[in-house]
């Protein structure tokens, strides 16, 4: 393996450990020596890639705003659709984004900037609204960056009392009957109706998402 | 000072004095012994009223969750809408209330039961719904109760999104701009049009409750 491989290794080993401890312990208690253990690797080695506690959290943060690409679609609508269900699919699977939720909303977090998620997503929802709106998808009344602040703050309090509730299970419920909720206020009746806001619809364009990167793949020299 | 009178009022300093301590600490770092400190009481006095951390926290949910009644409105929705924005005033300024959502959202408070909150709000905002209805103001594809849950939730994160972008300051704006993204696909137009939804909502119907609770209280003796 290269050099740079490794060295990626170890980050993201460094990041599944962070990850981990962030989500059992909150960000306040825990210990730089606790993820050291779990990730097992050298002092130095953590220290080259993340110099604090903060740095690690950050990291964990970056990591769950990572996303991957929506495909295009023609409604911009839909697309958004898909941005969400997506996230709230991958934050029932994936223990990075679920570390990366509760530090967004950990306010014990002292020294942490919550902000970034918070505007990451603001800015990604809002991008989708201002396409829609100059195809011509809205209603005319709509303001895409408060529309968009409403959908990123709904969604994560929709997430927290699902989690709080059922541990998450509901969440694609949940997700679904949001956007059945705002998005009549937003979009125009003609668009909404081809848009699939169906709880399934995360599972669906997770799967497309999954194959897509197979095909891009090179080959592994493995196997 | 009644023997009685003085309990009360012991048990207030406890609630507030663990209110201040856990919005600091959070759940798990808060101590009893901190809690009575700031309280100045005696140990057997805490022990009396609660005999746990547990039972300050539990205490601290109820307290925020006493919500001042609103006055019955000829349209429930009016009702709903004071209902949401006098608690979004509420979490403003009362240290009580800004205690009680930290800990529903608190994920580290292993052992206190958060589901509660998410639960009495939810059956709150569903009977009003369910008159709304019964008086013929909703739409009628509405589930009250599914629509009950979108908007607890939602305001759970879009309170977390005030508080970690701008520490509360713009949250009736933000309450505001849920209820106008939300209400719209469960509401009649005819009767949405002659509700107030503006951020000054809160304040006024704050203000309004607090005339009214002057005029039932008996006159003090002192003065």
């Amino acid at each position: 393996m290269a050099q740079q491989d490794r060295a990626i290794r170890t980050r993201q080993t460094l990041l599944s450990a962070a990850a981990k401890v962030f989500e059992e312990r909150g960000y306040q208690s825990a210990t730089i020596s606790e993820i050291l253990t779990t990730a097992g690797v050298t002092k130095g080695a953590l220290y080259f890639h993340f110099p604090s506690k903060e740095h690690l959290a950050e990291g964990v943060l970056q990591e769950q705003g990572q996303q991957l690409p929506i495909p295009d679609r023609a409604s911009k609508i839909q697309q958004l659709v898909d941005t969400v269900m997506v996230y709230a699919y991958r934050l029932q699977t994936d223990p990075m984004v679920q570390a990366g939720v509760r530090l967004t909303l950990d306010q014990q977090a002292h020294g942490l900037d919550r902000t970034a998620p918070f505007t990451q997503w603001g800015e990604i929802i809002q991008t989708l609204l201002d396409k829609a709106q100059s195809q011509g998808e809205l209603l005319p009344h709509v303001v895409p960056a408060e529309t968009a602040e409403v959908l990123v703050g709904s969604f994560a309090g929709v997430q927290a009392m699902s989690q709080a509730l059922r541990d998450h299970q509901d969440l694609l419920f949940r997700a679904s009957a949001l956007l059945r909720h705002v998005l009549p206020s937003v979009v125009l009746s003609s668009v909404l109706t081809s848009v699939d806001l169906s709880e399934s619809r995360g599972a669906k364009v997770f799967t497309e998402l999954q194959a897509l990167e197979a095909e891009q793949a090179p080959p592994t020299s493995a196997g």
